[in-house]
């Protein structure tokens, strides 16, 4: 068998870590024949729950895991990981302002940064999962200097899912009929679900719906679609997230066999800002993230592109001094 | 592609409901080559929980799964089911005495038997997770007259996957060096975890530990432990007994490498009355199970099975008048 591959999950007794980790541990990420070593971050409250979690997942006696470490220091969590999974954040609480929230998580993404700029494998791979996903993730990327910008990432392939399945709905086709849709931007409701290069069925999407189905149902239904999840189970999304967090990293490592969409490192592809973690309609090849090419985009997609753009401008600028 | 298969699941919204159905949604439970239907079952009062569950269902765009089906009644949640995993039962509330807990469970049980009997698939497969598992297996087992006694099992590979990971860390060694170990009896603290017939790499896993670990540490450290979970958590056990009942119906459905246990309809094996759901060390082929012949009791071993045994007998007659 191979090595043990090292794992980083933070916030790993939160519901997201919960529904994530028995996925990582039973093979579900890395395949039935990749060892693994979990090494799981929380904050001092919460470490009597974690033990619980710990606990839980010895009694799977899963034959992948070799070990599982616990610890509210991020800098033993990082120690010679492979993977870093950040699902850990400080959510909106009651009276927060938006610039209060990027503050709180400001101070928990740069010691990350920092801790695994120090302590990580140098080839490690970083997914922020914790919102704002991409804004974090640029706290982190600032703030490990050492390491190839490229081993950062935001996610938005729960976005990324949740476009294909609405889309599969409408058209009363299977999930596996659409090829080609991609999430671009910030994870929030600025996102841009973008069906212009997409197919159903080796088809144009966009001819198998309305521009106004597309642009009035369609985009907001997917931008609001966490509030919805709320509403209805009266908690956010914990399971579909961690489902998203296992495809990002397993098509990270394994490669994909559609475009996927990944918040990365912009190197200014599209005429976004050099610089800002962006979703773009990505493939991956031997670990390696290529933005997708030549992707025609209208007047319509470039000033939603724009948009997101802008936010995530602002929102990086309000972090400007933790860069 | 295979016919999709058909797959009830009732207490659906529950914590150990959430945990289950990602996994067997994802292909963990019949492989990733197996279409499946998913009908689950609410008791009214959580259908807008589950209509939640169900859009995160959705939400992660899993290519198996051809249909999600959401009722509160029983009769369609096993239309022509395939496999029915039933999670859902009533917990001790305070005061409750025992015989209320018997009670108020067995009416849930009764009518699910009756509905499993009239609308599932005639060789379905029926796994009873709900606690008192064995009983509620029983009740719904003796209410479905016509299916095969051996359709029904209660689920004592939580505890089983607990003894293996105990003993694997008493002896520093890995899980799979374990093999031939089974718990004997009925899911709950009178159950019976057998090293008399386990290795550890081959050889007899009594050499490894002493006698006194064995009957003071270790039987009730397994009996104990999802009290010890519940102390760690805050709440009980939930991705480990959604893990165990993956494996459970995989092994039932693919076979076993090494003996599982599983509580069965007993054919008096080893001198247990007959028609008790009693666990015993299993080997599964081609979807039959059979009990392991020829495994040696010594008088110790026999005092645990007789006295979980009669805790199953005082259930059964407790519930009497509903078989």
């Amino acid at each position: 068998m191979a090595d043990p591959v090292s794992i980083a999950v933070t916030g790993a007794a939160g519901q997201i870590g919960y529904a994530l980790l028995f996925r990582i541990a039973s093979g579900a990420m890395l395949g039935n024949d990749q060892p693994i070593e979990i090494k799981l971050l929380e904050i001092p409250p919460a470490m009597d729950a974690l033990r619980g979690v710990v606990m839980e997942i010895e009694d799977c006696a899963f034959p992948l895991v070799r070990n599982v470490v616990m610890t509210d220091q991020p800098e033993a969590a990082f120690e010679g990981v492979d993977i870093a999974m950040l699902v850990g954040s400080r959510p909106r609480g009651p009276g927060m302002e938006r610039n209060d929230l990027l503050e709180a998580n400001g101070a928990i993404f740069t010691a990350q940064g920092k801790a695994l700029n120090d302590h990580a494998a140098k080839d490690v791979k970083v997914l922020v999962v914790g919102n704002p996903a991409n804004t974090n993730c640029l706290i982190a990327q600032r703030n490990a200097p050492d390491l190839d910008p490229a081993n950062f990432s935001a996610m938005t392939k729960l976005d990324h899912n949740r476009a294909i399945a609405q889309l599969s709905q409408k058209v009363d086709g299977a999930v596996e009929d659409i090829k080609g849709l991609a999430i671009w931007g910030n994870h929030s409701s600025t996102m841009f679900p973008d069906l212009l290069g997409a197919t159903v069925n080796g088809k144009p999407a966009l001819d198998a719906v309305s521009q106004s189905w597309y642009e009035d149902e369609y985009i907001p239904a997917i931008q609001q679609r966490g509030a919805a999840i709320i509403s209805a189970r009266g908690s956010s999304s914990a399971a579909s997230a961690a489902n998203a967090a296992v495809e990002h990293v397993r098509e990270w490592v394994a490669g994909t066999e559609d475009v996927t969409s990944m918040g990365i490192y912009s190197n200014g592809q599209y005429g976004i800002q050099e610089g800002l973690i962006f979703s773009y309609p990505v493939t991956v090849s031997g670990g390696t993230c290529s933005v997708e090419e030549n992707r025609v985009l209208n007047a319509f997609a470039q000033s939603k592109i724009e948009a997101t753009e802008a936010e995530l401008i602002e929102e990086r600028d309000a972090v400007a001094h933790l860069l």
